[in-house]
């Protein structure tokens, strides 16, 4: 497939990047990153993905009265990060239906994937935890076709 | 200060005993638990105690409009607990102002302290996070002079 | 297939079943569970599973120098649990192959399952974290066809 | 008490800074950080601070076979931190012995201290667990009279 310049650009721009340095709170007695923390290290990065769109966490709520939920997660834990480590945590949007979102996530150190994941988030009323649409201005800050 | 029998028996009862497992959640890549983490057993612990003399969590804020929430804590850490270890986690309230509420708390394993502290509890407004008075069912289950 | 009512009977006993008390520590700003906290509630569950049919933690890596990683998690997040539910982390191992096992684990609410989740785990060597043989007794004591 | 422009200088060097940024992962169902994770914050600050005079986690354990482990901590919860706040967290050593060290620490948005600490951490031999001298590297660097 022959890609235009302008859209070369734009793939390379993506995926996002968020880096995180673990620290003793992250590892567990196996001495590596406790497996469920790698979790929290890709919400970290959804959140400032979100932000570097326009879309910060307080805003988000308040304004549109949304929230996203993590509905389905399909994670692989290839290699273990230790103490100390700066990771790269990525964030790839790779589908966006009517109310909800799949992104493709990844926990890097340098080249090596150490923990990669497939997120379906759901975007629901904060008020009764039912699927609404994804506010129209987040949509079109996305660059994902529906 | 002499002490009637009765009240030796009541004073026998307490503190009040709340088992908790490690698991690899809990530990951190030196092999022991988190610092933190001992914060979190000894919130398990007073809310099994509130539930024990009758004020479980849900009923709490929902009948009266109050949570507790800690406005110090002074921690000494002794010695580690380790992956697996079965820890006892005491709670003994030794003071009830009018709005606080000063609890003794350890952390057991057999007749090993591993960690004490002295927590202070406020009682708040759980909509305008303000100080107030403990309800008076509550003041009156917890068996401390004022 | 049929199925022999000893075999029925085996089936029925299954899954193991482990209950967890959800506090603050477990909850978030959203008033529910935070989503990575159902993978601790799953592995306290393995861990006391692995401890009901005689191999607790401790012993695990000292006799057999092995320990259990989590290699793949596919996880649905279908309803929150909330602060103070108590709630039931079932385990069901569905599949043992010569150096990893897949287990079905779920997070019920009374009949309700909030998340479920299948879960890949590797035995491998504690000290260099490579792929090996589960052992022999804790194979024989899963009962689950290789 | 009055001060000499050299000290006033050094003064207003101190205290070590450390931005943290508030997600879900830190908060909890009442709707703010929940009170152990100031504890992780706090971590986090000493851990940059070591690593900004020259001692970061991994060489640190390596070349002298020490680490530090918190002994007391003294913290006074002032006022919740929220969903989605940034905060300064601080490092300021008031006092170094020969094997352990004091700090004070803040946790800070904007101008409010929302909680503060004073941090008694002892330097011990990673091996054995036992106390052993600050080595004197790190301790020529602390720049705290003994």
């Amino acid at each position: 497939m022959q890609v235009r310049p302008s859209e070369a650009g734009k793939t390379a721009a993506r995926p996002f990047r968020f880096p995180v340095r673990v620290y003793y709170e992250d590892t567990d007695a196996a001495g590596v990153v406790y497996y469920a923390n790698y979790l929290k290290f890709m919400e970290r990065a959804r959140t400032e993905w979100l932000a570097a769109i326009g879309f910060p966490l307080a805003a988000f709520e308040r304004e549109h009265g949304v929230v996203f939920v993590v509905h389905r997660c399909e994670i692989d834990f290839r290699g273990p990060a230790r103490l100390n480590d700066t990771l790269d945590v990525t964030v790839e949007p790779e589908f966006r239906g009517a109310t909800r979102l799949v992104a493709r996530q990844a926990v890097c150190r340098g080249d090596a994937v150490l923990t990669d994941a497939r997120v379906t988030l759901a975007c629901v009323d904060s008020a009764r935890w039912r699927p609404v649409r994804i506010p129209a201005p987040l949509a079109a800050r996305m660059e994902i076709p529906a």
